[in-house]
């Protein structure tokens, strides 16, 4: 008898990827921005989409060339040699940006390499694209060791390494000189992605990887719209690499992705970049403050680039996690066994995990 | 030496998926509908956005449950046995949609089959998910010979079967009867794709395949918003089929893959259904009378149940495709050889589609 519906066998029985999620008071648990836009921002983006619907029975632009150039200007900040338009790549969601990575330079007999722990999702692009899937690891403080990476690399050959900086669930930023060296040992068989979905809520002191692209151009950086510039619900993933990977990306992309309406909303979000990225001084002063508080309490706390942190350990995480949950508090229950990952929210939102957390250790649950 | 970038070998030297586009008064190569919103639709998208913005610090609504029951409630207007919510499923465009079912369904070791000549991305979809992509064929009325069909399903047995009903670029209708004998074909060992993009520009007396979905587990039937909604620019595509296909979609789709903002313009769109399809039966009369004034001309002409009509044949479509370019006509050299298709315009720009097409005529180029 054959199983209906056909669905692939490796795919059977799986659950759909998606964080828990939980209607309660205080939201701590997909690393979003807890400030929304302002009026005068939502009244531009609204406008702009005004603008855009009088045409909506039209094709979008394919090429996304108002958007690329608007990009390339806002990443042109982090880098001294600039961004040009040809080397901006644009998706619905760095998921979808990486899913087209992999179609690109994954596939069957190729290889997609990264190390744990890190983002979860990374492994199911592999898996969507038939890319053999590969993890090393990470040091127990989360960062990697370089001689074992580049002997990992030299191994397995991969088509594309996954690298996030800041990683995600641990918070954890490379150092330049670790992405410099793994671009050289991946050559040109190769791309190597930096992950720059929490790019900046990095630390003082700590380069972005675009300042590495003039000289490796199979290096990829890749940043989001939904984080930094609160604008998880837009759905606007974006990359920078050379503009022969672009060209790459364009074989596989699904003609007119990104609507006329993502590119007009991204678009006016652009131009209130300023207002957007006020709030990302808050929020890593925010950070700073609740790493600080949770090692206070006698937690151990991962070194944090991101608008997350990374904490434990506890011989049972999930009564901790309960235990929040009771208290109106969602965080998320992620990384390796024994950790727990809360997202950084206003200042009300951290006095209540605070407290909650409190309140949760005193009962001893920990 | 390593070629550079590592793309798949069997990617290289391909070009983008994509019409050609040339900035020219009348535009009908892409079958769009000419009609954009009109102010208070345009104002009611621009509402919801502005509504949707306040919060897109905050990642959508993972199942678009509003949007599925609107789309659900939308698509029983062409069904007795209605459409339930858990029926639908949606994605940016008909093309993420049908990436999503060939992701599900197709892959290595499978195979797809459609039947030329038909929508050109097809075969796209099967390359970017390892399927293996056969191609029956149309009757030179471009109608399906149902024996042969059969035949090669059974010969293929094939995971995927897509079927677009009207064909494009021919504007085929199929009959409800054939895709019943194909769906008991296919079987439980996969899935029958009615792309029903241009539905609803179908001939009074043409049945929509949804009749058939309690009848047809294996039945799946697409949709688009791009054409007779007049939203290419907003991207939305769906389909109804069982609540288990759509289950088994959600374990390949990616997290959050329909922005707010796409969400709520689609609400949107919907609410504004009576005004957006009124053009519809205007658009079906222009349709009949482009037929049949080409057919007067002497040329001959693909019935049609779509937005467009195929037309020809000419020795040198080349030729008659750039004589009307050099009038400010844009129409698609798409098809069979020797056949040309135009999207139906406005009345406006039909004329000048047949008095550039009779100025071509004129001067024997055809």
């Amino acid at each position: 008898m054959t199983d209906f519906p056909p669905l692939r066998e490796e795919l059977r029985g799986l659950a759909p990827y998606g964080a828990p999620q939980l209607d309660l008071p205080v939201q701590l648990n997909v690393n979003e921005n807890p400030y929304g836009p302002s009026p005068a921002c939502v009244a531009d983006i609204a406008t702009a989409v005004a603008e855009a619907a009088g045409s909506l029975n039209r094709y979008p632009d394919r090429e996304f060339t108002e958007l690329r150039t608007a990009l390339a200007g806002y990443l042109s900040r982090d880098t001294p040699h600039g961004i040009a338009p040809e080397q901006v790549w644009a998706a619905n969601g760095s998921n979808e940006v990486m899913l087209q990575l992999l179609q690109a330079f994954g596939g069957p007999g190729r290889t997609a390499l990264s190390f744990a722990p890190t983002y979860s999702m990374y492994p199911e692009y592999a898996r969507d694209t038939m890319t053999e899937w590969v993890t090393g690891h990470r040091e127990s403080d989360f960062s990697l060791d370089l001689d074992k990476a580049h002997a990992l690399v030299e191994e397995v050959r991969p088509s594309v390494v996954l690298l996030p900086s800041p990683n995600n669930p641990t918070g954890t930023a490379l150092p330049p000189e670790a992405v410099a060296g793994l671009c050289e040992a991946v050559g040109d068989g190769g791309v190597l992605v930096v992950d720059e979905a929490y790019g900046e809520f990095r630390r003082s002191g700590t380069p972005s990887a675009l300042e590495l692209l003039p000289d490796h151009r199979n290096l990829v950086v890749s940043r989001t719209m939904s984080k930094a510039f609160a604008l998880a619900g837009a759905r606007l993933g974006y990359l920078a690499a050379a503009p022969e990977i672009c060209d790459a990306i364009r074989v596989v992309r699904l003609p007119y992705h990104l609507s006329a309406v993502t590119q007009a909303v991204a678009l006016a979000a652009l131009r209130h970049a300023p207002e957007l990225l006020g709030r990302v001084d808050d929020l890593r002063t925010e950070r700073d403050a609740t790493v600080a508080w949770l090692r206070e309490q006698g937690h151990t706390v991962a070194d944090s680039d991101a608008n997350f942190a990374l904490f434990g350990t506890f011989a049972d995480r999930h009564a901790v996690w309960k235990g929040l949950v009771d208290r109106g508090v969602l965080i998320r229950e992620v990384g390796p066994d024994g950790w727990l990952r809360v997202s950084i929210g206003t200042p009300a939102e951290m006095t209540a995990f605070k407290q909650a957390l409190t309140a949760v250790t005193e009962e001893g649950l920990t």
